[in-house]
């Protein structure tokens, strides 16, 4: 029978973002890199810039989010909510140095060298960022989402993520009106805290009068798609209060991970994690234009930023006093701003603020961090803690050896 | 971090089809009736007919495809290619009867009440198709996927789709140009039996030789993704030379049966499909509009077209001489017109050849036939074949007991 002609070009193209991420993912592999980096390079060589096969259509942006939607859920369901409230208080500091530092860096250099005010502000904002979803998926092809650094990290990206939100609020109302809106802003906080909060003890307390229904329904795959629907309606939840998706998927996955059917779930999201994870990274690999890295102006603020995102957020990883943590990986786990950072450039860009060339830079800056963290911290995770934390040295800002 | 706003609400329309999915899928399997009918009503429920919250949008409707791609390619997986060669030539028995038949019985009823030439032969073409979703579906559901009944309409239904896309040619150059083009036609015939057989000898081949590489690759879920994208690929190439989709995801799980990684896809699949097949049978019940069924003239049409789609589909069935085979479960297993009878009648509505009232009739007929055969079904296959079938009476167009 007859198919619609804007249903067969998709098709193909999801073929080939399937097929280039394993093949890319499997040559990263061989060569001691992880996966991940073989997608986001997929997502060039097959993008815009040059086989310009596959770009971010609705189609695939939507299919991308429910990527990175299973990839927390699922990082979500292998934490440990009693680890992640261990790893609460020291998250808390390495995101506080992680947001604080980075800032003040980008929004000196840009008031001294670029622009003023404003312009100034969403440079700083945009080196805050950081991008929860790589450094999990590192975490997680190492086998090593249980450690302590991994649920610091995650703990201090999802501070990051919520404080990110509310500089992201404060800039905009800035940009538009020039004044700074507080009551937006307390509710934006209070929002955000709620959510967090909330979701897990809510989200708990409702799954636990939905099990005894769930196991009574007698249908095909009816707790995959429940568990499933938790994760997706807590995403949008997350996202309609202003947070990224992917805070609710990692809730719901944090919620469920608690459960009597952690295991079955874990199980069942795994072949979806399978063919949608991959999706998300070579998606974000077709929104490098591989153009701007032509420009030596551009090129030279790139660099300058790209150096200030990296230490500020290794620098961070030392805010730590425990020697026992593999507190250089910590930093090296804050360092990727992936679509976050996409994400502040972006609003720079569209409100009229950053000027084209400054974007390009920034953008340059996030695919560096975002390509460069994950070979570093496999490097450094496959090694026992101990051995890339050295004895002596104390906390502070000690600069990594 | 914020997140595009047109991620949101899809977000939430996609909670909404899969937990009314498997709630309205409880709730049919409750009172004995197949799942998948709860699925229909479920997107009717939501549907622009009623709440108005789901609608099949570019987004839904690729998700949809999806959603049959997995079943069909799940269906492949758990056919025996040996038993469907066996199945074969019943399968044309019952195939060209289950085409004649409606075709002559629609176009005569046209063309004595309703309208002539064109018109009659666009309402017979609507009646001879097969929606092979719904039988395989409701077959798998209950277990009887390698039944001979099953096998031989499957069988029946993909020679009914070769058929029908022939047809469909055939009208719409008819409705065009007033003439038939004998060499499109001629290369219609020739690509889709070149498919058919040659999908499933080169799929095989090619897949022999990509087993080493795939076992190679040391990077997570690659033998499922591997197995997806043959799938994908496969049905893009099938709508690519104007079949439908869903023989291609057929043909690849027909060829991925033989080998001996079939196990470990199948379970792979498994949960992929638990997710996106409801996606397609809501998304297909958003598709109906009720208030149609208000229209005395529109309903007087569509029960004689009902009555003719039903009766001719079963007399089909007994076309075929074998009396230990459970004839009537295999006419009623063609019943269903499901996605492609909407695809007739919505063609001839395009082209202006079929009148909206006529449209309305039509689609009542899809509707009507498409929900009855899942109860149908289940009753007549969960006793055993025997039962069904009278001890006497011959073969033929005898009509069912």
């Amino acid at each position: 029978m007859a198919v619609e002609a804007d249903i067969l070009i998709p098709i193909f193209q999801l073929v080939a973002i399937l097929l280039s991420a394993k093949l890319a993912g499997a040559a990263a592999g061989r060569i001691g890199q992880p996966p991940v980096l073989g997608e986001l390079l997929a997502g060039i060589v097959i993008g815009p810039s040059l086989l310009n096969f596959v770009e971010r259509t609705d189609l695939f942006a939507f299919l991308a989010e429910l990527g990175a939607i299973v990839l927390l859920f699922e990082v979500g369901l292998e934490s440990d909510l009693s680890e992640l409230k261990l790893a609460g208080p020291p998250g808390a500091v390495v995101a506080a140095m992680g947001i604080v530092l980075p800032f003040l860096g980008g929004w000196a250099f840009a008031i001294l060298f670029l622009a003023d005010g404003t312009v100034a502000l969403f440079v700083g904002a945009s080196l805050t960022a950081t991008s929860i979803g790589i450094t999990a998926r590192v975490f997680s092809d190492l086998g090593r989402l249980v450690t302590r650094e991994a649920q610091i990290v995650l703990a201090a990206a999802i501070f990051d993520d919520v404080v990110g939100l509310i500089l992201l609020s404060v800039l905009v109302s800035l940009a538009g009106e020039g004044v700074v809106s507080i009551p937006s802003i307390a509710i934006t906080v209070v929002l955000a805290l709620v959510f967090v909060l909330g979701s897990i003890v809510i989200g708990a307390r409702s799954w636990r009068r939905l099990v005894p229904l769930v196991h009574r329904l007698r249908v095909r795959g009816v707790l995959l798609v429940f568990a499933f629907a938790l994760a997706l309606a807590l995403s949008g939840v997350a996202a309609a209060i202003g947070l990224a998706t992917i805070i609710g998927a990692f809730a719901a996955g944090l919620v469920l991970a608690e459960t009597e059917e952690r295991a079955r779930i874990t199980r069942d999201v795994k072949p979806i994690a399978d063919v949608l994870v991959p999706v998300f990274f070579v998606i974000m690999g077709t929104l490098v234009d591989v153009r701007t890295f032509l420009d030596p102006a551009v090129l030279g603020v790139a660099a300058v930023l790209t150096g200030i995102a990296l230490v500020t957020k290794l620098v961070a990883g030392y805010g730590l006093r425990d020697r026992r943590l593999n507190r250089l990986a910590i930093g090296v786990g804050m360092i990727p701003r992936g679509e976050v950072g996409i994400i502040f450039a972006g609003f720079g860009l569209t409100l009229g603020v950053i000027p084209p060339a400054l974007y390009s830079s920034l953008l340059i800056m996030v695919v560096v961090t975002t390509f460069a963290a994950p070979p570093l911290l496999k490097r450094l995770m496959v090694r026992p803690p101990e051995a890339t934390e050295p004895l002596t040295g104390g906390g502070g800002s000690r600069s990594p050896p």
